[in-house]
């Protein structure tokens, strides 16, 4: 984290497809810094990723990409047995794809940040972040890479600066950590945290202090340079408003990575 | 025409897809100037897409995007009822993944020239070529849009002078002309030439003199900037060598589009 | 019509896809009788069509086939030039996955009313009714099919009679309709309808009089053996229940097309 | 093996996509007993499937089903995290399809054999053949199931009794096999057997005495009542060939499963 004073919210958005409309992107794209925008491959079309890419435009949001595998049916969330080089090339046509996208509307592509299985499995798997950080390298080297944070942020730094690319560490204002920095398993009970106010003073805590208290009180460090906040339905907006709320009272200033990494 | 002296030479390549392969892609550009790369609608795919790259530059050749429409089932060759701003977002999606791989590869992409029935629905409707054209000059007005010779040229040129691109004006070695300058359908006998001798004299003809011979014998004026070749099969890269040796014969230079138009 | 107390009411169901969800079909096939299920091409997949053929069974509605074309993109609306032959392969392949769902859960397929853009060029072009009869005839002679009520009846009749198939005609309760006995088209005003109470007094009187008013004021002759209705959205089902409400006021008996055809 | 004076040959065919072919379906079909055909999912296509139902008609052969994951791109060869729900959803689907075409053309669907990846996945997991067995007997208890045989030849033929559905073994002649029973690994060397002779003469062994010998010299026991055989090209076809012509050679009659099974 490189200013205490700014953080940056992210959303997955430009997830509908074609006839089926899905999350709430006109009211959560008022609320954040940097849009993820479905790429094609899980969800979002040609039409779809310029509608949205309008909306971040018009509310001041920085665009990215989000590219995952070529799986609509799953909605990118199965793991795929993809090679390292199949993974480059649909990051390179999914990113590519994007800016187009970004360049027709005079803007430029901040970041991007995989998508769904394709991100757990780079969780797991650090070639993978490796193979991606290779990809944004050759095609545009101001590109940031989003990762998770908590664990082996050493291993994800030095991968950037082997690419000569930025890495941006999340954070979930939303979800349960273990001591160890990683994520509570969905799988697990409260994995997930519903309470706004808790949320909300969670992320706060993380931006100023960089700490957050893990699922068995113990409080641990953790750097993060955005938080990932959600639109998928009225709930998660409101979420996301309260994290917005609290953190501008903090007199946090909510800002695109590109603007302070 | 710009150089009498100059000519291009196109072919589609790329369109293969997964396991399924599809032309002589090794053996047609090496003979060829510039590469229209299927763009993963209606053929061609990630992984395709950066081969196939890799191969026009180890030959020299300018890559160029050919884009579809998403009908993989009907390889874009079935007409679709699209909107004009169905086409404008397909466009600007398939040319953007086009340029990640060429950007990735240090190359700059030259052209696009649209695929199957969206080219023939252009040639057909000029606000498809108007719509193609605007998205062009707002994604990177250096490429340069190919549309087929023989008709409606001044309206093109104006299309591309309104939208500030380059049009490059294609010719069919292998096809017979109507003396209005379209080609002669191929439902009708005699609309496709397998005679190498005369495929190669007739583009030597149009090339040195701007002219070619239509259907009912009558000579008819063409100018054109590019010639199409194929890479289908052995006879139809026969014919496009059997081209290229005559043009070369004739010290006619065999060069890419970007470099004389 | 074969029996003046009794009429079907038809819904377009199964229409969501993976993660994406689409139409209110738990609210709306309590009040239907038959279903038409998307097959999985331009709506619909496996899970969906099993989840919505046990709803089916669940109310005792008779299970129909909804195939339309391979355009998901473009929710099977789009006009494509796919050869009759195509139609009829995409017919057999959409209506035999369907018919598994429904040989797992114990039921037999009903009917088969083609979707979107396939339903309309078949309204417009007589061969591709015929082409769809061919194919269930020779599939499961068994199986009905539902066409557009109200132009070229007996040409229909003709077709269904030498494929040996039942032809069941449909009456939109929500549209307005030509003197001619046509729809109007969705692009004039006033083609839809939205007064719950009209709608429904217009089945009402085409259930008990074969008769409807045209656009232009005129009464004019129609027959009918189901009346679709729909479930998109709160409105479309409030409307659905009024239409149901209204015929079992006044007796008549809302039973599957094939107790009755 | 029920009788060994018979034994059934099994290939993949009808893998063809659109404009896209794949494998020499006319060269392997007049060779084989039983057809195990793509389904649309990882290859295939519904004219590919009418037209290569038609193919085994003509030839004898006896048609079943080869359903695969929905990855086109990776043509079914990559494991996909799909749940078991999943999987036999995409089984009912795609055998539903196939269906169709057979009863379209008289014929009725003899045996099901998942393919590639879908295929391995059932090798290491019985669970996923209990799930496809459990499908195909509320589907059609006549349907075959082809399984590989070699390991766990108990728990199979339970999970076909449990179902009430009958399980087939098949044996791979052109592929060598561990002490276990189980396949040597294609990474491994001298996984694929290319010496037509030799590959004949073990599966004339293996119908003759149920004996295979393993990669380490030992023989083992290895019961099976189809050999899968291959068209992909020329020396899959010529390979098949010598199966074949060894076979009759040695008074073994090839004939479908479903006829002695």
């Amino acid at each position: 984290m490189t200013d205490q004073n700014k953080i940056d919210l992210n959303s997955d958005v430009g997830e509908s497809f074609g006839n089926y409309k899905l999350g709430m992107d006109e009211d959560v794209i008022p609320l954040i810094s940097s849009a993820n925008i479905a790429c094609g491959f899980h969800g979002g079309d040609p039409s779809v990723i310029r509608s949205t890419i309008a909306l971040a435009k018009k509310y001041g949001v920085s665009p990215g990409a989000h590219p995952g595998f070529p799986d609509l049916l799953g909605f990118g969330r199965r793991n795929m047995d993809a090679s390292l080089q199949e993974i480059k090339d649909y990051i390179a046509y999914q990113v590519g794809a994007i800016q187009a996208f970004a360049a027709i509307e005079g803007l430029r592509l901040q970041h991007v940040k995989p998508h769904g299985a394709l991100y757990n499995m780079a969780v797991k798997n650090t070639a993978i972040w490796d193979a991606v950080a290779e990809v944004l390298s050759r095609l545009e080297p101001r590109l940031i890479l989003v990762v998770l944070a908590g664990t082996n942020r050493e291993d994800l730094l030095k991968i950037g600066s082997r690419h000569g690319i930025r890495i941006a560490f999340e954070f979930f204002g939303d979800r349960a950590y273990n001591p160890d920095g990683s994520l509570v398993s969905r799988r697990e009970p409260g994995s997930v945290i519903h309470d706004r106010e808790l949320a909300a003073s969670r992320v706060l805590k993380l931006v100023k202090e960089g700490r957050v208290e893990a699922k068995d009180g113990t409080e641990i460090e953790l750097a993060a340079d955005t938080i990932c906040v959600h639109g998928d339905n009225p709930e998660a907006v409101a979420l996301t408003r309260k994290i917005r709320e609290t953190l501008i009272a903090e007199a946090i200033e909510i800002a695109p990575l590109g603007t302070f990494l």
